[in-house]
């Protein structure tokens, strides 16, 4: 039997064609207790609750290292990973551009449903709507995830002066991958997203009794965007190590290239941790046991103004400022 | 000072402009005391909970009697409160074309800011996402809900034969309504869509004792696909009075004009309950406290095939058949 190889605006209609469509693309590939043909889905959640949303719009839909199902997996449940919070359940809404190809659209989904995996969640209802061709590019995916929070207070506005600052991974991948891709720039070696699922080393963290202060995976405005929201939620000062911040050295060709800081480039799988001074030996063995490059890059000190200062090796030092200008649009 | 009058790229971008755009656009008109400059909120949710989403399309923006902003507050609460699920915590994420006017963005989100009120519910966390010119089609809304279920089992595989089956106002007005909007029609009388939050109507069935088997809001595929999948759930048949069924004589009339059947056409605040046979009259006088239109409009039986038989006053029957076809893309 013949089946379209495009989505058609009848698979947003709400009638039969709607509702086969779903249950082929979606349905099939995100099978659990909870996902039935109702408006809502019916779960039970203890205690202390985070919630979180992202529509993801990323281009190209593909990069090395992921896809924009990757993106909406790994994005919402690693901002419930950055509360402490165990991701639970899972909406997914599609807005379809009518034409986009079956097989991008089933790759995308496939994607997600082995992303999901690793986090422990699983997508409970889902939307779908299809706009004609020219009113949307390909597909932008919304999820939207609640999870149960595991250690209270995990927050940008409780750093305390004297704790110790890491970050989980080498810093500026996506960004720099993404602007690759766009660029067709031909590099040496190609560079890989970071993007991935933060809570499984999220969750290590938490068993080993580590009591982050704080965590932010550092993706729009990347690392810098992040630090300065700290301080001034925290009113404090930051003093980072601008050499042990670690970037490769490809993020860092590109940087060069395009006149960017790795500081200001989009991560999607790389966060920053605030933990109290006693904790911060520990907290890099375990970050380093998921990625080596895992790095202590500063310290909270009191000071004014609220800002992250670079300390470089040779003793200079300067602010790390917000990002300010266009940056990359459709980074995530 | 001036600023700009146009949303632009950087104000997606995750950096300065965005951080002062939320709080200028969003923040302000949200206010609540979960709303936190973090990505993710901390609720609290008692029991069994419902959690739903949509992604919202509409055109165009804004239509007699609403626009993409009530049709968001309206549409992911509505599906709460259709499990009886009294709506708690909302998120909602924008989707902005490069260029969108700062008053067409202002004057939605106050209307969200109005809409939401009455459902009880909050918004809790968001998300901005900024695409180039020709990418999207000037704003795209996603809302996620969750509520606390204060009657358990509510869904369209619960059907009984005996149950009689009521409509909560007369049917297929959104349809009409983006239809002439688009068509730009001249009506005598202009038809106004029926976009309105259910929760308070909801809210005073189940005070009242009511314990429907099944509640629906007949969205895209309208009153047809409703009963349709409701048959398919229950393994049911469902016989219906036809001009028992409430149509506006203007919605009629666009159904002519164009070759649209009203049960096919979207709602967005009108919606279908089942209930036991004894319930019927105390669910119709509630009903039509808020909606004179509401009718009792057929009854559960047994038989196959499993679909609604429409019964015509001189005694012809027909199945209503599921809407097939493009329908009308973008009506929510």
């Amino acid at each position: 039997m013949s089946r379209p190889q495009q989505v058609q605006l009848s698979h947003g209609g709400g009638g039969r064609e709607m509702n086969e469509f779903i249950h082929e693309i979606f349905f099939r590939r995100f099978e659990n207790p909870f996902l039935k043909a109702e408006d809502a889905a019916t779960l039970t959640l203890n205690g202390q609750v985070a919630m979180t949303t992202d529509s993801f719009t990323v281009e190209p839909l593909f990069f090395a290292g992921g896809n924009i199902g990757s993106l909406a997996i790994a994005g919402t449940t690693n901002d419930l990973a950055m509360v402490a919070a165990q991701p639970k359940y899972l909406t997914c809404s599609f807005i379809l551009e009518e034409g986009f190809a079956f097989s991008e659209l089933e790759k995308i989904v496939d994607t997600m449903a082995q992303e999901i995996v690793p986090t422990g969640a699983v997508i409970v209802c889902g939307d779908t709507k299809v706009v004609p061709k020219g009113c949307a590019d390909k597909v932008f995916i919304n999820t939207t995830g609640v999870g149960e929070i595991l250690l209270p207070n995990v927050s940008a506005s409780q750093l305390q002066v004297g704790d110790v600052l890491l970050v989980s991974r080498d810093i500026g991948r996506h960004g720099a991958c993404v602007l690759a891709a766009r660029e067709s720039l031909r590099l040496e070696s190609e560079i890989e997203s970071d993007c991935a699922t933060l809570w499984p080393v999220v969750n290590q963290l938490l068993s080993s009794g580590i009591t982050p202060h704080a965590m932010r995976d550092a993706t729009r405005g990347g690392l810098a965007a992040v630090l300065n929201e700290w301080c001034q939620s925290s009113n404090v000062q930051m003093r980072l190590q601008e050499q042990a911040i670690p970037v490769d050295a490809a993020v860092k060709g590109v940087c060069e290239l395009f006149g960017f800081e790795p500081y200001d480039l989009a991560n999607e799988g790389t966060f920053i941790i605030a933990v109290p001074a006693e904790q911060a030996t520990m907290t890099l063995d375990v970050l380093q046991r998921f990625q080596p490059q895992a790095a202590i890059i500063g310290e909270v000190v009191a000071g004014s103004p609220a800002k992250p200062v670079l300390c470089s090796p040779w003793g200079s030092k300067r602010y790390l400022d917000f990002p300010v200008g266009e940056l990359l649009p459709r980074i995530c």
